[in-house]
């Protein structure tokens, strides 16, 4: 079924865009939130995010297991998922294999019978950062944005709340 | 009348584009710079971005109150707003509150008589900063590129001097 | 002959971007690297990137004389030149003229007898550095991409792997 991905800067309007692609697709659509309340400033954008969408989603936190949850929850409305970069730097973070994690999910997307609209971050057109983990990060990122525009069915880039489609 | 948005990152022809849209409409150009020459680099800049202009533009020097000056040469020739983003941080260090400031830009724009080309600048498409100063800021920034974007009738995001049509 | 810019963040994909354009030119190709394997990060990337490529290519390294390394390989399959903003980089370090480089450069290249396949990078679209060495960089990139785009016949942005035509 179909794949979307969302790309854009930090606050882009890359969310919103992605909830108005979700809600498009008839079903009950399903939010996989891949952030963890962790802090003051996340639970303050994760609840911001909520009031946003509205109450008829189906809300799943998960940091790290993406695709059982994609499986888990395939076969009713679209999902949405907020976001892979996040995804990734729990990846990371839990010292999985990443580029393992990421190839997996993008073998699995092409077969899942409902759509999904991923999300994610360009984080790579700024200044080169000065410690070397932040750009293992961002390296990490493009390449992971690489992997999954190359098999979604549609990309598109949000700048200032506008989409530009890539794809 | 005619709002038209100019995004881009630092060096990417923003301002120059700015000046050939506003140049394009009838009437003497009004220059609203909202940047105050505080130091050499700021002097210098001032000074080149002046000499490209040519001589032939009113100058107004608006760090805070955009709207009034907006409204104070209404009537007359195309505003260029150069920038909004600094204009932004003035608005953050003067502590305005900055999201009422921006509403109120939002809601005065399209009852303006002549146009206004407004440059801003994106931030967010780099690595997370790691100072929460500078994460407040680049959010900050994608919201009122977001809000501003929503309200003109054409927006151009500029890479490499070239114009790309958003809206 | 043809100039081409191939601009994107890091790992958007641009230099393999660069390499089908190049390949699609008839005759042998030439890569140009801006880049010396000085450390064990800049030597496996380079490794990768010549896994990629295949053996098919001449191969020069070129850190900072780039007009007299275009005009010694001309007549010939087409340059890709990977990349320019190292290049800017290695001329920063080297204190030569930069500017008077990119623009002899900006000058050379529309009478080239063949194609030239040019990867920069976009390094402005995040927060202003703190330092003012890292700000005078992305000025200094911005400005050479905005003069190279200029005398270009094509310009592409490659975000996720995907191109978007600028011109």
């Amino acid at each position: 079924m179909t794949t979307i991905l969302i790309t854009g800067g930090a606050r882009s309007g890359k969310s919103k865009r992605a909830e108005t692609r979700t809600r498009a697709f008839p079903g009950q659509p399903v939010y996989i939130a891949t952030a963890e309340a962790l802090d003051g400033e996340m639970e303050e954008r994760i609840a911001r995010h909520r009031a946003r969408r509205g109450s008829d989603w189906i809300e799943r936190e998960v940091p790290l297991d993406l695709v059982p949850a994609l499986l888990a929850t395939d076969g009713g409305g679209a999902r949405l998922v907020d976001c892979l970069t996040l995804w990734l730097s729990n990846l990371m973070h839990a010292e999985r294999d990443w580029e393992h994690e990421v190839n997996a999910l993008a073998g699995a997307l092409p077969r899942l019978k409902s759509p999904a609209v991923l999300v994610t971050n360009e984080v790579g057109l700024g200044i080169v950062p000065d410690n070397a983990l932040a750009r293992s990060f961002r390296d990490a990122a493009g390449i992971m944005n690489q992997i999954i525009a190359d098999v979604a069915d549609e990309v598109e880039f949000v700048v200032a709340g506008l989409p530009m489609k890539l794809k």
